[in-house]
Order: C-alpha cells, then sequence, then structure tokens
C-alpha cells in the first residue's frame, strides 16, 4: 500500500495509479492542477463507517457534511450510496435537494441563520439544528417545525491536527449548558413534537477515547432533559471528527474499536435514562472523502537559492490548508515511485507570499525537472471547496476517476473567470 | 477625521458616509456583503506618494501591485492616473493590457513562471523581472527581450503587522547574492540592452529606516555590477512595502520624511558608483487601496453564549485576512456612530469554522441588533482577491463610490456560480 490503507492509489512499475487511471494521462489530459477523487475509495469509506456502526446498532445513519467537498457529482455519489446531508447554509440546503437526499435526511446546522435563511428551511421541510435559543422566537414568526434539533456546545473542545476548535468559551458554536433545558422546553411548548441532539467538539481526531467521552457528555444531557421534559429523541448526533491521518506513520482510526466504544456507552446511557433507541448519526465529511482526493500539479521551474526550490502550478489558491493551517499534505513524486527521496526540497506555489509553500525541507527526489509530476495527498476535503482566485490565478478543475475511466466533474477556469461580473464605470471609460 | 486620514470616511449625523455615500443606502441599493472602495481616496493616495517623490527626485514612478486588488475599475483608475503596473501572473499582464497601460510600463515579476509565462510576457513587449538565472536558460529558446530586471533576495526580510517575510533564507523569491553578478552578466552576453534591479524584502512596513536599509543594501549591490559588467541602470525598484496603519493608535507612515530619506541615499550611492539618474520605481499595492475599501456586513443573529456573539453576512470566505494571519481590522458599527462602544463582542461569520471570527472582545455598543450594519476597515487590499466560495457562500459584490454617486464594479454572486461549470457525470445520473 503506497498510502494507508487507500488501495485505489497504485505503484505500477514507479508510475502512480489511482482508481485505475494513470495520473500522468489523467494530467496530460485534463491539465494541472488537478483535482482527481477516486470513487470506489469514497464508496469504500462510506461502506466500512456504515458496516463498524451498524454491526453495532442497526439504527445507524452517516450524514454527509457537504462543507467538506460540495462538488455536486461527490453529493450525488454519497446520496446514492443513501448518505444524508449535513448542511451549513441554504446553498448546501439546495445541493443536497439537487442531489435527490429527502428532506428529513437533510440536517440544517446553519450558524448564525438570517430570517430568510431560516424560512428557506421551513419551507423546504429541512430538518433543522439550531444553535441558540433566540432563534425559536424567530422561528415563532415563520413557522414552527413538528421536529428540531439543539447543536449543544459543552465547554470542552478537541482537535487533531490544526486548531479547529469546535467549542468552549470563546467557541462561536452551539447552546451552552445552562441554555439547553429552557431551549427543549421552549420548542415542546411552542408545539415541536419530536426532537434531535447534536454536538460537534472537534475536528479530525484519531482517538476512540475522545468518542466515548462525547457520547457520555452528550447522553448525560440529553438524558435528563428527555426524563424532565418528557420529549423523546428522534436521533442522537456525535457531529463529524473522524479523523484521517496526515502524516505517514499516524495510525489510522480503529473503526470498529470507535463503534464499539460509542455504541457500548451510548447503550449504557440510554438504558440508564430510559431513552428508547434512537437513530445514532454521524455527520463524516473528512473522513469520507480526504484519502479519497489527491492535487496533481507540475513543475513550473526550479531554483537553487539558499535552498532548492520546486515551483509548481499549484499554490495557496488552490489548496488554502498549508498557509492557513499550517497543515501537512502527504506528497508523492508521481513519476517515479521508487526513485529515492533523500534530498530536502520546498515545494512552493507561483503566488507572490511566502505562505505559499507545500512543503518546507521535505525530502524528496534530488532530480525532479520542470514539468514533473506531484501528486498532493489527502486533499479530498478542505480542498477545491477553499480554493480562490488570489494573485488572478483561474481555479483548478475536478475529475472522478473510478476503475482506470475519467470524469470530468468540474471544468478549469479560464481569464474570463477572473474578471466575471466586473465592468469599468462609464466615467471612467470616458476619462482620457 | 474617523479613521486615519481618509477624509472620504464621514460621520453626518452619527451614521457613516464614505466618499458621499450613505453606507446605509449602499447596502439597502447593492445588498451585503458589500466592498466599497473610494475613488477619491484611491486618487488621493495616489497622488501623495508621487508628490512626495517627485519633489525630491523627479524620475520617480509608481507601478501599481495588481495583487492587492484586481478589480479591472481599480486597475484603470490607477492606469489612467498614469501609474505602471506590477503583475505577478499572465492573467495580471492581460488585465494591465486592458486597463490601457502601456507594455513598457507593465513589469511582470511572475514567481516560478512556466515556459508558456515568459513567452506571453515577451511576446507582449510586457518588462520582465526574472527571480532566478535558470529562466535565462529558458528564454534564450523564447526569445531574448532588450530589457531585463533581477529580482534580488538580500538576505534580509522584514515585516509589517502579519507574518508576511519576503527574503531571508526560507524566503522563496528572488536571485541570492551569490548569483547576482553571474545573472546580469549572461544576461548581457545574451544580448540585453538594459537594466533593472528590483528588491521587495518586506510587506506592510511603517518604518522610515527600513526604507532606507532597503535602497542601500540594493545600491551597494546594484553599484559594483554597474561598474564591473559596465551596464547602465534604467531604473532601481524598491518594492511595494508602503505600510498602512490597521489598529487605531498606528502612527501613519510618513511618506515625506520616507522620500526624503529614500531619495537621500539613492542620492548618495548613485554617485558613489557613477550610476547617473536611474527612474527610481515604487511598486505600492496596499498603500493605494487599502484604506480606500471597507466591507459592510449586516447582523444576522445574535448570541449570548459564555460570550455575546454578532453573526454577520460576511466571513472567513469574504475576507480571509483575519484567519489567515491574525489580521486587525478596524469595525464601526455604522448605524450609529456616537453609541459607546462599552461592551466587549465577538463579531463573527456564518462559515463552520472557529476561525471564522473578524473581532474576539471587541469593544462595540451593546444595542446590536438584527440587521445593524458593520463596516470593516481596510479591506481595499487583500479583501476581495483573496475571497472564496467556502461554505458554498456566494462572493460578495463590489462598488466603486466617489462624490455621492455609486457604481457596481462587480457583481454579487449566487447559488448558480457555486456550482459553475460542475457535472453529474452519466453513471450517477443513471444510478438508482
Amino acid at each position: 500500500m503506497i498510502w494507508n490503507s487507500v488501495a485505489e492509489l497504485e505503484n505500477r512499475q514507479g508510475r502512480l495509479y489511482f482508481d485505475g487511471c494513470s495520473v500522468e494521462e489523467l494530467a496530460r489530459e485534463f491539465g494541472t492542477p488537478l483535482y482527481v477523487y477516486s470513487e470506489n475509495r469514497i464508496r469504500a469509506n462510506y461502506r466500512r463507517l456504515l458496516e463498524a456502526y451498524q454491526k453495532e446498532y442497526p439504527r445507524f445513519a452517516a450524514y454527509y457534511a457537504v462543507k467538506a467537498n460540495n462538488n455536486p457529482a461527490i453529493i450525488k455519489l454519497l446520496a446514492q450510496l443513501g448518505a444524508g446531508a449535513d448542511v451549513a447554509c441554504v446553498n448546501e440546503i439546495r445541493m443536497a435537494q439537487a442531489a435527490g437526499v429527502p428532506p428529513e435526511k437533510i440536517l440544517y446546522s446553519g450558524v448564525y441563520n438570517s430570517d430568510r435563511d431560516l424560512r428557506y428551511a421551513v419551507e423546504n421541510g429541512v430538518r433543522l439544528n439550531l444553535e441558540d435559543v433566540s432563534q425559536l422566537d424567530r422561528l415563532e414568526a415563520i413557522g414552527i417545525p413538528s421536529f428540531l434539533c439543539f447543536r449543544i456546545n459543552p465547554g470542552i473542545g478537541a482537535s487533531g491536527i490544526e486548531g479547529l476548535i469546535f467549542a468552549g468559551p470563546d467557541a462561536k458554536f452551539g447552546i451552552i449548558e445552562r441554555d439547553i433545558e429552557r431551549a427543549y422546553a421552549k420548542a415542546k411548548t411552542l408545539g415541536v413534537q419530536t426532537f434531535g441532539i447534536h454536538m460537534m467538539t472537534g475536528s479530525n481526531i484519531l482517538s476512540v477515547s475522545y468518542f466515548e467521552q462525547v457520547v457520555e457528555k452528550l447522553l448525560d444531557l440529553a438524558g435528563p432533559i428527555a426524563q424532565k421534559l418528557n420529549i423523546q429523541f428522534d436521533f442522537i448526533d456525535i457531529g463529524g471528527s473522524l479523523g484521517v491521518p496526515y502524516r505517514p506513520g499516524e495510525e489510522e482510526l480503529d473503526l470498529d474499536a470507535v463503534a464499539r466504544t460509542v455504541v457500548g456507552k451510548l447503550r449504557q446511557k440510554l438504558s440508564q435514562y430510559n431513552m428508547g433507541e434512537p437513530l445514532l448519526l454521524h455527520e463524516p465529511g473528512r473522513f469520507l472523502v480526504c484519502d479519497a482526493g489527491i492535487l496533481l500539479a507540475s513543475v513550473t521551474s526550479i531554483k537553487d537559492g539558499h535552498k532548492r526550490f520546486v515551483g509548481l502550478d499549484a499554490g495557496m489558491h488552490t489548496l488554502l490548508r498549508p498557509a492557513l493551517y499550517g497543515a501537512y499534505h502527504h506528497i508523492l513524486y508521481a513519476g517515479d515511485l521508487s526513485a529515492a527521496c533523500d534530498t530536502p526540497l520546498n515545494l512552493v506555489g507561483q503566488v507572490c507570499e511566502n505562505t505559499d509553500q507545500f512543503a518546507k525541507d521535505r525530502p524528496l527526489p534530488a532530480n525532479v525537472k520542470v514539468g514533473d509530476l506531484f501528486a498532493i495527498l489527502n486533499v479530498g476535503s478542505y480542498g477545491f471547496c477553499m480554493s480562490s482566485q488570489y494573485n488572478s490565478q483561474p481555479r483548478a478543475a475536478e475529475v472522478l476517476v473510478a476503475n482506470g475511466r475519467a470524469s470530468l466533474i468540474r471544468e478549469r477556469e479560464g481569464y474570463q473567470n477572473i474578471i466575471q461580473g466586473t465592468r469599468i464605470p462609464p466615467h471612467l471609460i470616458g476619462e482620457a
């Protein structure tokens, strides 16, 4: 295996293949920089998550966190596999609808929703996950749905690789502990009939015990409310957070152990609070698509300065995570996988900022030359969706590959996309 | 004055006006989030830079760094004022050409250029600023221009507010000292007739002595080369770096002092090395447009959690600098400038990341309510051009204002722009 358990990444006579496609042929056909996603890897990730959980707890479902990768083809693929959708805004509701996700499997976790956002969700029968009691007052004017979920800020937070904390005093998300009961009581008074409870406290977690803590905390909040207010929870949503290893040597998450531990704690707490058997929800984004995506980039220029700098046609505008979070992405020299990686290189982009570096002093082959191809791994999540046109650079194309066949799922941008929608005011055109 | 020397920001009976336009009316007419640029402030910034330098050294010119704000209307405005263009890629060359900048006033400082990039520049008669000797070899195959500039990495670097270092051993930019003479010698051998020399070592500098150091270093590199190789420098380009205060209380750059000091050192060194009177170039980006831009955002929701969080319809997708650099942007409560700012608020966006916060514990009025308008200052540079569609959020509109009149210079995006260019492969449409 070239990279963790990603069977779709293959070494065929020293050359890199992805889901049966030669990455060099992909680069020739579609150009670079190019995002490539493996359909089989996404299917496999979804399947192993479902299998791990459903053998422990049949009433389990996964809602895909669309924010991780909002290409319509990816959403469609996961919708067809049966995934629901965790959506962050009205446009993501629209995208989930377009992919055929039924409204009752779309959970709208909007942050700081406007009235217009709330109205769209209610009118479209989408399930709402509210993060503040004040939103209930606003729903009164719009229409009270029969179902409501609240997002809890449990005052604890954890993060894997980068500083993505989703809970704690400085976190903007969720209802704090003292307001939770009031939220559910008010919703019940307003006529809400069935409920969910949700918690998202971290991102990219690789530790089993963390998920046990989340379930325990969430049920110890939900249980007393269920009893005191005499309400039934339709689902318990433990958020996303399922991690993916980014660095060589990092252990993959033991999915069977996570499922066993989470479900063990869940069953214990459901029994303790007499809560029946609600649906258990996960909202994986990164977990489903991260290692199913690679970014192909070509060498534009090589400079021997104080160090050896290898310039790529991808940059921080293409993949922001290294600049934004200091995130590590493993990088393969796609043209010769057998070459000895013994020379420290800086892989950099063409953007006029020094933060635009994918790797510093990374051991790679010494004989890299202009035109060579690199594959940046683990970019299926938070890759294209965070890209920009910074430095007037067009955004990359996206391709979905499966069993040796490639489908273009987003066209490459060009100059016209940079100036799209712009106009020169007449008084400037007229001026000398 | 509300903010530094920006006369175009006015308080009229407690309400905010920008270049004669009520920002509340702008928000009503064009919606929010909205980037608004003051034409008069851009004109004033350009004029005072030129005046400060030209009274000391008539052979001074300013080339606008297009990367700071690449809206065609802004480029056109500066081109009409007489500015040249500092461009970072082929698309920016095209934009400068479209704005009517003559090719000899377009300086192409591409980083890690491909052959295609170099060919476009050469064929269009644009002046090249190379950052590596190896690019000369590649030019041989494409065509040797009569003029060439080299970008020097002087091994020193400075930065103002954020970690934007452009020189030093880990910097990807420029030719290191040991290779400079070789670069010019080779270019001369290849037939280049006139030369420039360029150095860009920092960003957003507010210290006068820094610019003196830059000029001294650059001339102490250029002088011996001019003498030894018997070449004439057509221009000395000291880059951008002219800073703008972002925080209240920060001193504005003393432009007259900068010009006097820079030119004093320049004249001394030109005389010392017998270099005649070359053109002195600056490449201001931020300095010309930063404080000429504000971002209007409306309150979508307010939550009293562990803190009071005020949600805005702008977020890290609209303005990345706070998330990327931890950058401070001053923020005005536009509807009531006289309100006491005595309550610590967190101003946050709608993106599902906790990094999406424009201000933490910022003293602002307590009675902020849904629908209220905030103005985020100093966003004319590195604002829209770094924006993305993260979390499936459309990008903002841009408006140019002058003397009470507003012109839309970029349309607001919508849902169609999020899914633009995407397609679902037939085998996924067909599937059950």
